[in-house]
């Protein structure tokens, strides 16, 4: 494995090793393995679980970590090419990311999306050209269009549910105060895609995920035997389903318009997942988020903290995923 | 031991135990004590001596740490219940607390007090609700009313000094722009009454220490054979004395109230810490302070520059004092 | 070596030792040499090469780091004498400089010029004062008038171009939206007369290097037979020239007068490096800077990106160069 970024790059036998090995690590430690190594995590945006999971699994395989974060401490990148740089931005991409792939063997990138222009978020565009620049293994810690290794843990986390094979999988839309990229929505959907779930994404009109994100999918689903979905019909998507993931993202009908995307949304606040969407035809759904949450926003108290929840195994699991990849990817 | 977060929670011998060890620390390093371990430090509030030294003391028993930082290339928490959370606080310590725990084997928190609500700092209700989510050790980096790391190296401080039994401690209010937490001169407080020491708060009207701080101070001086007692009167109370703490701290009498503690402090300047409040009747007097001070404001430059001064000493104990606890809570 | 300031401190058989230590631990890692070993960062600016390699270095000797922002997540640092502490600033360096030392067995200062007082800045006096408070091997990550990791690293940089020995070297001044300090251009002009060059200083009316710079450079070149002149004509300059050294600093000429300096550049917008410098008289000319790099500004892309460019090897060469350092200093 050379990279880490996307998990269509590596097919499902690959994954499936990635997670074998992850599972091992969590029985058989192995704290020297990685011993001498050094991972560069470079973050253009916050972090809580990527930020201390990386630097502890690099730990607990014997390596160490550096953490840079752009404007805090460090300088300001450009990432526009051809620009005169006179404004705020002191570093260009294009010397400050071949000069940190020099100090590591490894290193960590997290762009969110710009969420400005569709196209560009959709083919990943910055993420590319950052990638392009790095002459080292790669691991993409959130690009503005995929989060792998929130999609390699939450694999885990449903390989650990019980009758884990083909199960109905509902991608649920959920409120946030304003429009959140389109990166974790599009990572899940083709994982449970991968996985041979049978996948329906749930959402609010205006909502739709963009075309290109849910032909990804069923390109996957129909490798693995699972299908492809989606629905503005809340009752229908739950009816017998086995997980609920709930994720926020942005209005797709008003892309980059803030202002719109906050009147889209208005009207949405029942868009919060609550005890009684798994009342009358989901009893046992688990209910499945990346984190962080806002609680009774996206999701309430009483969910998040009653037994349907996995989020904080999905979190607890993002550790020895990570491992895994660290470990094929730096492991002599 | 199981957590860190309480010197009353240890009991002397058990204190004893530990400076022993920290003593032991100094002379045999033992470089693979915490091989493999990871210390999880979590930071609300800013520091300098707690985030370096646990760093530090952590590597040096072979062990490795992780910086959060709220707000800082990380998530802002939300603490309060039932909240819903459409604010600026993108993570609820419900999530972030149990999350961070799972990457690690320890976690340090530090969690100033909120200065509004005296009755919830005394209780300490906001480190309470974190330390409820956390099920790993746990090391309490300054909360609302505690500061047992500080207490610790500041028991070894005095232990270092000749005739380290029963001597004369003045606990002395000193001047600051602003009003400050009452979790050093709690924790001070306690541990000198806990030593067997004569302690004498020493303060200005409207900054006595509250009840139940100077209650549970006694509590610990009965058990000792110290004794604690509160004065405004400067000269009796640096009469023979052996060691004046110099501590800011904001006015009980008027908690919350940044505008009536400041007019309160307003004629205080007299309370910075001078040659001549030693000169007459306490000549050999040591001073210490748990830093950060603001010289001239607090403490004169002459008293820091000079040899009554404990204060870097106070500061390097930090490091094998919280070594021995990070080994006792972590050593297998 | 007890610390590693001033490459003038050193001479230069030491620092032929120590890029001979260098090319060895790139050749031979020595991954426990510094095993249990602790490097503080005190950064009082922003960082990236610095930030980033110095930590990789450490790991890669076995040793472990901590840094320390102030103001970001630290206490903001008072450095006046004498003051009474009522401001921003809740620590001073008297107390902040040793108690960081105590915790670390190395000790590494960045400390950029203040940029209002000339003398001030050409004594290095902010720098000395933090030193001075430091009992600890120390490094200096850049200071108001040096900065010798770049030195060093430049140094082996050049070392490893064909032809390696006395070689004609132009430091050239070069645009930036605003005045940038001075140490760079004094630590490489020096480092370059050092190593026995015929360097010439090209620059602008009024950004002539200060005469202390310039003195000190030809005492060097007195010793290693090398030489040093200054010039605005950049026809004459680079004729036959083997390096050019990109940079940009604030005129001297207004040194602190912000908008002075501002009028002094408006009409410099030609001193960006382009290919054309080179077309006639340096075709084969190799183009340096220490970076970070304003793209189009300071120097054109077609530069940057075509095969004068060094800026990356550069770069590189701090790992090696200050883990020479860090092995002198630190293994025993």
């Amino acid at each position: 494995m050379q990279r880490f970024v996307d998990l269509a790059e590596l097919g499902t036998p690959e994954v499936q090793e990635l997670l074998a090995l992850a599972r091992r690590l969590e029985q058989h430690p192995e704290p020297q393995a990685l011993a001498g190594k050094v991972l560069g995590l470079l973050f253009l945006n916050p972090s809580l679980r990527t930020l201390a999971s990386f630097q502890s699994g690099m730990a607990r395989l014997g390596g160490s970590s550096f953490v840079i974060t752009p404007g805090q401490g460090s300088w300001q990148l450009e990432t526009r090419e051809g620009v005169v740089m006179n404004g705020a931005a002191a570093e260009h991409i294009r010397e400050g990311l071949p000069v940190l792939a020099s100090y590591c063997d490894a290193l960590g990138i997290r762009a969110f999306a710009e969420g400005k222009d569709l196209a560009s978020d959709l083919a990943d565009r910055q993420f590319g050209a950052m990638a392009a620049l790095v002459d080292r293994p790669l691991v993409n810690l959130e690009s503005a269009i995929n989060h792998p290794c929130q999609a390699l843990a939450d694999w885990k986390t449903l390989d650990e549910l019980p009758g884990a094979g083909r199960r109905r999988f509902v991608l649920s839309w959920a409120m946030h105060p304003r429009a959140l990229p389109l990166a974790v929505p599009a990572a899940i959907v083709h994982m449970a895609a991968m996985r041979g779930m049978e996948v329906i994404v749930l959402r609010p009109d205006g909502f739709a995920l963009p075309p290109a994100i849910m032909e990804r999918a069923r390109a996957a689903a129909a490798v693995s035997g699972g299908s492809v979905s989606e629905t503005t019909d809340r009752e229908s998507a739950l009816a017998g389903a086995h997980v609920l993931y709930a994720k926020e993202w942005g209005s797709t009908a008003h892309y980059g318009d803030a202002e719109a995307d906050l009147e889209a949304r208005r009207e949405l606040g029942h868009w919060c997942v609550r005890p009684d969407w798994f009342a009358r035809s989901a009893p046992d759904c688990r209910v499945m988020h990346c984190l962080p949450v806002r609680r009774n926003s996206a999701i309430a108290d009483e969910v998040l903290d009653g037994p349907r929840s996995l989020v904080l195994r999905q979190a607890y699991n993002r550790l020895p995923a990570q491992m895994a990849v660290l470990h094929r990817l730096l492991k002599s």
